[in-house]
């Protein structure tokens, strides 16, 4: 880090003794005790995203206000109802308001806000329509991230003509996230066919033994072909890598 | 059971009391603690298969040379170089010996036996080449058992055109035994494509997390296609099974 | 598949190019994302069941309303009573409403379906009554498949006189299913008297250690006499798999 | 503890200080290290039995002349070729030995031993044959607790006439043991005739999917009987438990 | 079974032929699906216990009903608000009620039931208040079966000279139940120091690694001490066991 | 134990008998069937601290209300709203109530209470903000115990620098408690950084494959640094053990 | 597939039957049973890579010598010293003998051979120096597949130094795969600091709970940084996925 | 650090580069992959302990001997024959070598080592004769970094009059170990007597459900005293953190 502008804007009086030190020490403090990291998205180039699941609405409410304020967008995943309108207020203040029906996804933007450009692209694909919700959070993450996606959609191996059909749609993509639950075949049929980085992603659907995506992810794990994988329903890690792999 | 003949039989002196006992009660009592069960062909048709595997070699040679002796014909599976030295007697008393190399099984019949008959077909195929010496132990359970059999090995969905390309073999199979390690997609994808039942049969290959064959049982279990399953490497339950389907 | 008479029909304009289209890759698209297999009872002699359970109620009325249309029968599973009340708008189009109070089964029909008949014959046993549900499910299914049904209910090995008693009845059976929760040792003791196959149907009830079927599972799996199995609760697929046995 | 005549006995001379110790303290400090414990029989009424297998020979012979001295007759279980070696020195200080071939089990009594005697009986099944020697530990463990011991061997579910044909062999027993591997089902199926306490013992054979006596321990714990259990090949306990709810 | 008798009274028209068939088969038919079992009670010396959780309402009140009507008592456990509502009708037609609040347990028993009677004593332990619900269904049912039971609470091993101090309460029992939680140390104990049969029982408490009693069960089994088990919360086989081993 | 001065006082009327009895034996009989232990601050300085997670509102106040009589102090973890109100009569019986809002713990104290003073401190760090509530049970129960403590919160491996830039803080600790949730990384990070012990507290957070927790305590007992662990969850063994270790 | 040139082929007697039999296909039929797959290399982009532990040395030797006839180049992993010495005469009809001491790995390569070329960076990190020949496979494979390779091992969590001081050769890499066992965390340090993909490799290295790269996996899957996960040991996946993500 | 001293002794001859660098640095280049970090035992005041299990016999001598030369005492655990013999030139070059037969453990120091000094004591409590080979390896460390050790062996609560006894040995501990294997009850008990932090070491010993130190570990985890836990058999950790925790 280059010092001494910082501290030649302290001298001069351009910048305060306390957003000189959040600079150097490259996180802000919270109401006392949380420490946002700052420099996350330079580093890592990956979005914060907020899963809303498992917390209280008027705490998602607080978080998406802070992020847009910081980085003039924020994704907000698995939205119930409630969450929904404690967002409203959020959302007045966005100059653009996406919300993505099928995965209860939103995405807010400040009229600033400058989307990345890269030139990757990435395909997703599920095996049945369960997985939809997962998937779309890994699109969407991809897609905040710069590379352009393409879904493709309920072609898995119980009908595996569907997926040859659909074979030209994925075939060029540079890298491909395929969202299974149940057995978690498709990744290791894809991979077997095609030459970009597959992930296998892995959905919380079935139920007996290996239910919950287990078996899903135990049968990626175990793939005879190339294959990465991420944890279960992780569609923010799985869109984030494959968009880190793609923008090469 | 029709006793009077048994009784009739013993009143003439045709019969001794003990095995008139042993048909009444249906086992023979073996060196004062085994209960050998003289009835189990007959209720189930389902031969007897000697896993050699974890027993003695002399042990081996004793059960096989008790069992050639009541049924005529005997299955041994696994054996190793030991057992095979020991099995030597055994043999010379046999008719015809059947060595399946491959599958470490070997097969002895007296000039006596006669093979069962049926118009039952069962096609056994397997993912990869480590999965042959289960689906062997399938496959001959099932021949024994009066079936036709087709094997269609190493068509794994690592190259899935494979499959394809030898579907015509296994299409008309009255039931199908699918072996796999690894993940376990191939039963899956067969039974998406056939009107016959299909039996997934795990083989215990693979290492790290779901080795040893249970991420393919996993994943058999929660298929999106119809199938049941076995226990891993049970090749003699799901050729025995296929059989008592197949022979409908 | 026969190309010419479709594109015949197209040529002549009998056929639209989106349906043509549809049968020729043999899915239909739905929605944008879905991809219905138009092809699957072909291949399988498989009907759709709808697993009501975790889907929303709206969700199942559609689904059931698109099926009935496409094969003039649709089985639901797993009503609860506000699915109940959604699909009361598709039974008033239904021509035969069959409701099977036990399982909570629901089966519609339109005038113009005709059944599937084969000579195929299935006994269903249970070792309990909590295992009744799931038994339903299997039954249901085999029924319409073609098969002639007979279940023997609550005849478990804590008082095993009573399945003895009721033997006449499944000993004639093309193929049998044995659902059973807890320790789930009736598949096996019935597997150790017919020469039928037997699929081991493991039901999720229990507490403690081996609770909700795994033990039943396991049982199932470690069976010393010949026996299939399917996941716990999978009701539906064990009566798939038995009609496809038994119509042989 | 009476305290009194061991006092007296140190001041009359008659007790060494360190006797006296040991006795007030109830355990004797073997080797710097180990405290055996000296009350234990008085308390528990169950023998010490040494468990040869994962101990080297050596230690093995030291233990068990340790224990024949102090309680003039010793257990060992599961001896090998190389201990069986090392016990030879043992061997000729007892009076009296007995050697149980099948479970490779011995015992060592001295002249002076005199046997418990209760008018308890003990009846221990098996489901196959590899469960004898884990039965017979815990057999011979009922028997050295001065119990009547009745063995019933190979009697499984798989062909359940054989049970049905030895019943009055354990009907009147005071407690039952039942020993199985695999699935486990006998002891539930026993427990289910009879009105003595069942103890189920299983046994670690089997491979697959709940191997090494997991899913006959589950099913035990998960029976629709009346069963208590005891670990996965813990014949000592069994037999021990048995003996002491035998002698009433 | 002897046969005459009953066949008489039906040739003398004493004893209906549906009333004769179910004394002959053993059970009884209800309502065309259950199959209740009429003979247990002579063959296990165990009464029926009605487990409430997990049923509705209404069953409980009709099982109840039926069980009092053939039996002359029921046991009823684990009963919320709405189920002892739902029980208001039954308990008017009961000669006898008792309500065991701490464990919310019902007793119903009508004039003319006779309660066994034996000389056995058991004793019930816990380590907590926590696992008082569970032992007093194990104290319920030893009390139903016939004997004196004592029970004696709370005296876990944080605090082991609580146990120590209440040892005379237990040290006389035909047979000792333990109930523990969390690490279920104190059968252990409390088995080094007695010399009748000990059972443990795990109560599905704490949270964790290791929660909801499973650490509790493995400890029990892997107990240095001579102890049986039965699986988690089975507070009714517990009590039933070690009434049959008290009985004695 | 002094027994004269007890017995003294007894025989002089100045202590009852019931009294005398409780101090002999160490507990106190509460409502005929709990046992409190009255000795256990005195043997390990250990506060009764009360989880009322799982508890009935009505008996967490009570329980409370015995506390605070009997220690002067009483320390009260996870109130939910009901909870907290029934605990509003207590609270205007205590001369002190502090509500620690985050981590819904409320600890009351009498005008008589006098905290235990040591000099020992603990520093207790968290990886992100949903380990806070667990963060606090260990930091109030170390308190409690006469710790100084400091609490650093959000520095986890995500972000690593915000770790280094607060290490001054806790550097010169006598003890170290690191809660993290996910992959739990933390506390082997901070354990390669410092020479006063580390106790690693797992928290019950992430979904998926190692969920709730069981990832971090694997990884926490996996560490390749020096650290003890204690179960998921377990704030207050955590600070009780640290507190321990600090007052040295 | 472009038919034609094959069959005109066929027709000028320039290719025979068999040998467009396996163009068409895409396999060769080996020995009667294996079909090797011989489109792979062109469809991945992935060199087939020998794993010979598990495999007889003679085998090794014979798929080696096939390997190096169709593709110019084999790879063979953790051979041992009896491979080894089977693999001689392998050798000496290769150009080129690549031995890799430290990960028991050895590349053979004709004259002909022309590796590939890429543009892509790979770094390649380990916590200790037990994981160096699991990431050993990792670079081989990566570097094969024409990809530039750093190595950077012994850098980890415990002296976090040691990694901070070696960040210059891997900050530029256009992908990182991070090899770690026990508590397997470096990955998720790593991850935090820069922007590339980084692929998680666990290693089987630890004992008791979390044992042989369960924790490392574990933990791996639940990062709070963006990574993705191979199985424990699978060297040749990570590396082979590294370089198609890589080689962009 | 303070690097001018450092640098002032390069600029003047009397520091090389090479070492210059690696004082920065804080650790050493070996044989061109490890890393040592030398600044470990500076750190965490914990020395390095080789574990020889799983190492080949010259690769521990070798890393002895550079251990040696780097911190005058090196400390070898879990030596067989083969690697002892490996030992002995580096035995030669030592002033001092103590043989612990029983742990099979060995420590190196040359003349000019001085060892730590501290006041800390620490007891190291055992269940069994089984656990004292862990036990040792903790009490080896603890005494290594400067505490005074007092053992206290075979002390289980199958005959807890044992612990009782020797009470007095352990009362002041300022940190007490406690080892065991099965159900692992012996740390429960301990602390719930004592005011000095208990830490429960896990012994991999047992067979059955619960085997290999998981059962003793759960229950230590779950234990309803205060107590934190290490990893099963890691007598290392548990001896330098109860050191760390005793030398205040």
């Amino acid at each position: 880090m280059d010092l001494e502008p910082i501290l030649e804007d302290v001298s001069e009086g351009e910048l305060s003794v306390a957003e000189a030190r959040e600079r150097i020490e490259g996180f802000t403090r919270v109401d006392d005790f949380a420490r946002f990291d700052t420099r996350r998205e330079d580093r890592n180039g990956v979005p914060e995203v907020v899963l809303a699941e498992g917390k209280r609405p008027a705490d998602v409410a607080s978080i998406a206000e802070q992020a847009i304020e910081k980085e003039d967008r924020v994704i907000i995943t698995r939205i119930d109802e409630e969450t929904k309108t404690a967002l409203e207020d959020v959302q007045s203040s966005a100059a653009e308001v996406e919300w993505i029906e099928q995965a209860q996804i939103m995405v807010l933007r400040t009229s600033e806000y400058e989307p990345p450009v890269t030139d990757g692209t990435v395909a997703v694909l599920t095996g049945g329509t369960s997985d939809i919700p997962v998937a779309e959070e890994a699109a969407v993450t991809a897609r905040e991230m710069g590379c352009e996606v393409e879904t493709i959609y309920d072609v898995g191996v119980a009908g595996i003509h569907r997926m040859f059909a659909e074979r030209h749609q994925f075939d060029d993509a540079d890298c491909i996230i395929v969202a299974a639950g149940r057995e978690g075949a498709l990744p290791t049929v894809v991979a077997g066919m095609v030459d970009a980085p597959v992930i296998g992603l892995p959905v919380s659907i079935g139920y007996g033994a290996g239910a919950d995506g287990k078996a899903a992810l135990l049968g990626m794990l175990q793939s005879c072909t190339v294959l990465s994988v991420v944890n279960i329903d992780a569609g923010f890690v799985a869109g984030a890598q494959a968009a880190q792999a793609a923008r090469g």
